[in-house]
């Protein structure tokens, strides 16, 4: 996919780095590439649910992040990106170390932007599926 | 709806105390009934995505809850509560000084319960819907 | 909600009466209000699944249009309506003599409108929840 | 992936044979595997929406049939599969001479099995992505 910013991942970095989220999370970005964002974050328990898992509404906060980011990543410099809508499966259990949150476009659009994304936890055994995301970003001009 | 665990809210309660997400949001619960949950959180800034907004993310947690914990005080004792899916649709950006969700069973079952959530953005002015929810809850017998 | 097409009726039943496959369907509007929109549609064993219940795509279809045509209420003239996504939750088999679809506006806005919308399967002990759908819908303007 | 029930492909084309809308449809089953199942069918005047193309609920039966027979591939014999949800992104109008639909499952389970699904359009100048659905599944012992 072609991008249209040429310097979308220096701006892609900038509002990465704005999210305080993404702060309390300890997220990091793994890979940046037109139309594409991957994120990581360490096990934390502050985030987690009633049975010791990474909370859902935690690992979908990292999904949508992917998915908006790897939609940023196409859009014309000077906008910004919003989730209008996102469905998370959850799969297996958010049991890991750390875990990786891969956002690839499926179809980029001028106004909307149809992102996959997918959610593994890491662990000394290997990496394992735990949840898909399927979202749909809106690209916004800056000031409007 | 006709609960089947006569101590659903001792429980409910319970479980809610457990989720150390639920402490790092402030968030509490405003009422409690068969097939419902309320909940509540402050406007709270580390949670924040890069236009200032409480993120979507956020959002998503606590309508995730408010589900799951609607769907968990119709089920048997001794039971848990997992989501399957839910997908969240994002109506309006999160600003407000206090968020309320609200999360009701649409249809309950002995394995699954489908419910529907809205999230509301408190300000002086009054309550904005900002996002809504519809979740897929499974029931599991604890120790399984 | 507030109507900015004062023939909006008219253009909707036009729209309606262009579609092949609510005439396969033996489709009809029930109800139109700004915002609303209230097909009916008999069950036809043409359309059924393997276990002779109405299929779920037959029921997504006319949930699809009840929530397509609701938005469309609240449109300017000569705008069209294009489904952007939509989900359905299955809630029973769609087992019944006729059926009905409920579509209300969630939030309406000048490019998405959120809609939410409920399926019934009627038969004579009554009206039973079978299926509901959250959808988003653009509006375009024609000839665009 | 690893079939349960060694007659998966024979009880996979009974089932669809059973089907009614599939012979409205006129489709046809492609190819099948464990896990995987691609449906074609021809473009159809009396399935289409008021601008003409395809109905977005035409291409959801197809996606949904796509979803549930690739969970049932999976499934222990004497099995059946019903749709617990699903949901549908319309990426592109759907114009063609043809359809595919091709599903595959993401993560089976005893209960619970997730599908990803696409459909393409295909013409003379080849294959577009339309639309693309995530589905979960459910399995129903037979008789129950």
């Amino acid at each position: 996919m072609q991008p249209q910013n040429p310097n979308f991942e220096a701006d892609l970095r900038a509002a990465f780095a704005k999210q305080a989220m993404m702060r309390a999370f300890q997220a990091e970005i793994l890979e940046v590439g037109p139309g594409l964002t991957v994120l990581g974050m360490p096990f934390l328990e502050q985030f987690t649910q009633h049975h010791g898992f990474l909370h859902a509404g935690a690992v979908t906060t990292m999904l949508d992040n992917a998915c908006g980011f790897a939609a940023f990543s196409l859009m014309p410099a000077g906008h910004e990106v919003l989730s209008v809508e996102f469905k998370t499966n959850l799969l297996r259990p958010a049991v890991g170390d750390r875990f990786r949150f891969r956002g690839e476009v499926l179809k980029p659009g001028r106004v909307l932007t149809v992102v996959e994304a997918k959610a593994y936890a890491i662990t000394e055994a290997g990496e394992k599926l735990i949840a898909s995301m399927t979202g749909t970003m809106i690209a916004m001009a800056e000031g409007v």
